[in-house]
């Protein structure tokens, strides 16, 4: 499996057996993820390119690099940058790639993370576009339940929440989850259903699925409660968004019921989808997921440089 | 003496033995502030986490894990931050504690610190938190007046200047400074006297203390000088704060008559209390106590850090 | 030659063997500015204050220090300073020369640099000051020369074409190249011909020039053809701006007849004044400058911390 100088732009581009490599080189650079002592990327500049804020997800591939031992350059948001005198995203990169060994980057334009690595002669990585991909978002996401449930991805039955449509992460994860068989449940108010294109194709691939609006409906049978944000503004009603956000946030009363080793999931920042109270229960695992995004970002990071863990 | 693993919130938190000890620390390092060489954080991440701009502080936190070898990651200011979607600092202190092995906080907030070392699995140290504590600044405080003095602290007669009432650095200062017994000459404008509990508690510890709003009172005794800014908005009229800047303001006319080896301090920015002449004296010790935040910072995270100097 | 503990402030502070010997150390470099593995400047801290945004500019030193083993500290926009607080630039530099081994400043202010110099014992490296020098720029154009023309600098004929008046870069450039005796063609609107005083000078220096409003003047004969932004702000008249800027624009037509071996340089970022279709001729050397901003600035950087390379 060759990885070395490949761009990472979405995960249509794996296959399941590529997914599999990556997480198990992550399970290996995880030690070092908590502690760092690595020198594989010694003298090495990794430019991440924040064209849009992200804290989140700039500070964790700053961290992977950093326990790898190399550096890093670059910008949190576009003010700072010559995009303000009109310099083309094109121009941009074909500087920066002549600075660093491999380039991140996040841009609120669709296709923007593709468009450059059609430039870049070093490794782009995409850490989100818009309403595109967020392909290490995936990776952590699955990183989490083979690590965190008891049973291999393709047993499990994963119920998906909240905006369906327009949520970025969800459709790249329903995707991955594909390639495992899981058994999907997905779960959300009318106006926001998983697009039909992607339904179709999650048929099509022989996944077994549900549809529902009700969260009642899945919560017994779920091992993994994959919670999202769901956003005010996709609403033209606000007490129409109140009553779905209240509907879907999970409280330790709503867990009664469900099964002992159920885990909850959520790509973070949460606002109102999770009551922090349960946070201490056995079933939390969105920090540790967060957590996680460190060893998926230092395996993709060391190969695509080439870089024997 | 123990500082694995513990936060450093407050300078209440400590003992005159524990000060003394950072202290000596500070000391031992103060060289490698210098020029660097030290390997004894090396491949670990200390967070940085800015929730308001504060240059000095920061680059200063920054340079000592730096020159300790080690890498930092975080943000210059809340707007690049999740806080903007509505995280939470608990939620975001839990993401972070699980990427750095430290964290660096500073916020608006009193007691945000405080918070989130409640929440934090490894060391928090509070870079100021709002009109609450900033411990890092007093510690330095008293290396310098350590360092740049002839008599040790406790035989030390401290002029502290300017706005007693808000100013969070003075009254950390003024509690530490009574753990020495150093006696203590307040001068302040009436309006932004000392607050009353304040005044009682160090009389209560013994030390001996004056107040007067006249600092031609107090100059001709002062070991050192302790200036702070005294700001505009403090004041319902301009024309009373013109007359109280124009009152406390240094220059050489000022410092006719003081000990020949009174020492100038401030902890920074300044505006308009130290005339630029005064730079030039033998009494200036403030660029200096600037440095000193090197060797204080390191001092603090190696030993939170658990790594021997 | 003796360059450790100097500033780097205008390109007119050198002479043309010091130039040398800078663009032969930065060729020794280049190879470590593609991969790093050097450790020159472990443990040594670099501070970059950017008081306005420059990420090209930024970034590039940001790269050289850490291909180099070091580290930074600084800021990327002065929103984030206490010059906010109203602390003058002069304070800034009295603080941060005594964590950082040298400070690269960028500054709106035209002369800027110079006074930090004045007041810092680390050297200062001017990384642009408003209207006035920025002389790694004009050190990566010699290098840029030197590396992609198949002639000595001395005998190159070099078209500087745009804005001439204001453009700091020009200035500089033209300087340089009289220390080299180069030809020099000036291709520029009337009223942003080259201050007269440069001209002056240059003809005193012995320099060969011509001036013309007419790129067709000039393209037959040139080495190198210099492009630079000719701004909107400079003409009260838009569509007088539109005429201009589309008389200065490049494109692969305007290359027939060119001599075979002509180079594009351009200080990017570019707007309009060089179509992309031009990227792909074998002219282009403008993304190529960019890179050799590194080297030089890797050069600059071990030269002025005493480093040998």
């Amino acid at each position: 499996m060759i990885f070395e100088r490949r761009h990472i732009i979405s995960t249509k581009d794996f296959s399941r057996e590529e997914i599999d490599f990556i997480l198990d080189r992550a399970g290996r650079l995880e030690p070092y993820a908590r502690m760092g002592g690595l020198d594989l990327l010694k003298g090495h500049v990794v430019a991440t390119l924040f064209f849009e804020p992200s804290t989140r997800t700039r500070l964790s591939f700053d961290t992977a690099v950093k326990r790898l031992g190399g550096a890093t350059i670059g910008f949190d948001s576009a003010e700072s940058t010559s995009t303000v005198k009109g310099e083309t995203l094109s121009d941009t990169i074909k500087v920066i790639e002549s600075y660093a060994d491999a380039i991140v980057i996040r841009h609120p334009r669709e296709g923007a993370a593709r468009m450059a690595s059609e430039i870049s002669s070093v490794p782009v990585i995409n850490a989100g576009d818009g309403a595109g991909h967020h392909p290490t978002q995936t990776l952590l996401d699955l990183y989490t339940m083979r690590k965190e449930c008891r049973k291999p991805i393709e047993d499990l039955n994963v119920a998906i929440v909240g905006d369906l449509k327009y949520g970025r992460t969800v459709h790249s994860l329903a995707y991955a989850l594909s390639l495992y068989k899981a058994r999907l449940s997905l779960v959300s108010p009318e106006q926001l259903r998983m697009p039909e294109s992607i339904i179709n194709y999650l048929r099509k691939q022989g996944v077994e699925l549900v549809e529902t609006p009700r969260i009642d409906d899945v919560l017994a049978d779920a091992d993994v409660l994959y919670m999202t944000r769901i956003q005010k503004e996709r609403f033209p009603d606000p007490s129409e968004y109140l009553k779905v956000a209240d509907s879907y946030r999970i409280t330790p009363d709503t867990l009664k019921g469900v099964k002992d080793d159920m885990i909850i999931m959520h790509p973070l920042p949460r606002v109102n989808e999770i009551d922090p109270a349960v946070d201490s229960t056995r079933h939390a695992r969105y920090f540790r997921q967060a957590f996680y995004g460190v060893p998926i970002r230092m395996a993709v990071l060391s190969l695509v440089l080439g870089k024997e863990a």
